[in-house]
């Protein structure tokens, strides 16, 4: 297996190809777990449900070949792919709204181990306020401009109420951040300069019941 | 404003205009919420980032057409779409594990308001089982083939830990649910009658990091 020094790493890749790899990752780590050591594109492709060609494709977008008749080496396919999709790098985020969804995100370890290091909450509501979440402190959303040049951080997540979704954006853009982690269904209008990541779960919701109604009256 | 009784409420629409629907949505409640009784395709492509001609075309999929220089009636267009997306019925589902986000899945009332009624809880670990969550009763996964027939529920929730995804799957599957909910980052293998939707938050994660490592290299 080879990997250049110097790959492409902040290349926009194919979106398609950006949401295969973690599949693969995630499937790589479990067979790691069980102590396998080499893969081939044929197995991750069953495994995932993606031809092997695509595999091989996808992984050499990111300046990884496999060994003839051999395969990938498991544990550096890993390492390459957690460094490559910047799970290995922690990146520091503020997360807004701290109801059901806003506290399970911060209290979940697993997107620390993603890259996502969730470094205070801020909503307006007096009994979150002042309290900590994992450790985490939550603040109150009108200490922003004065909290966001220590806190540092590149990343935010919103998890307000939809009707509060465009003036925490809003808020958010003024302190200089420029990543945006949108889990409300409202469109939240930014500059072109400005990342947004929109994970609605509704929406999801809806694709599959119209194509579980499709299923039932097929 | 029109909308036909024979509209094709179970055809197979671009999951684009699908995932665009919700968003339209919300932005039609927001306004309720303010008062407003009619809105143009113009207003509504503006504040979700949408051309209006697209607005037009994706609202037409579902046989609703505004009237020529009034728009669309906002509270009707709520009800149809509501009705259309799927989230004026109520969809019961069963929930795989009960972790951070299982749980806040349980206790987010939006959930029910989007038309999932999650109604059991299933898990493994001695402290979880035959507890309940917001009135949600817990189970053990032992007790799944017993349970499933009076539970009578049509989607499965699957938020267990990476390595136990395919085995819940398949636990799922064989109890005859036909549509699964994976918010795990596995690429869990169905048969192709067999609806998946993925929301691998992880995923949309790797997207992010990525956009927002091109915007600071750029």
């Amino acid at each position: 297996m080879t990997a250049s020094d110097e790959r492409p790493r902040h290349e926009r890749l194919p979106e398609p190809t950006l949401r295969r790899l973690p599949w693969y990752l995630a499937y790589l780590k479990l067979i790691r777990g069980r102590g396998e050591t080499v893969v081939s594109s044929t197995r991750i492709g069953e495994e995932t449900g993606v031809t092997p060609v695509q595999v091989a494709k996808d992984l050499s977008y990111i300046n990884i070949s496999g060994k003839t008749r051999v395969g990938y080496e498991v544990d550096a396919l890993v390492g390459i792919l957690d460094d490559f999709l910047g799970f290995s790098h922690a990146h520091r985020a503020l997360l807004f709204g701290v109801g059901q969804l806003g506290a399970a995100l911060m209290r979940d370890a697993g997107l620390g181990q993603y890259g996502l290091d969730i470094v205070a909450g801020f909503d307006v509501r007096p009994e979150l306020v002042g309290t900590e979440i994992e450790g985490i402190p939550v603040y109150h959303i009108d200490d922003l401009p004065d909290r966001c040049p220590t806190l540092d951080a590149t990343i935010a997540v919103i998890t307000v109420p939809v009707e509060e979704a465009q003036r925490v954006t809003d808020q958010v853009l003024a302190c200089g951040i420029r990543a945006l982690w949108n889990f409300t269904p409202f469109r939240i209008r930014v500059p072109h300069n400005v990342v947004v990541q929109n994970t609605s779960i509704y929406a999801n919701l809806a694709v599959m019941f119209n194509r579980l109604n499709s299923l039932t009256t097929r």
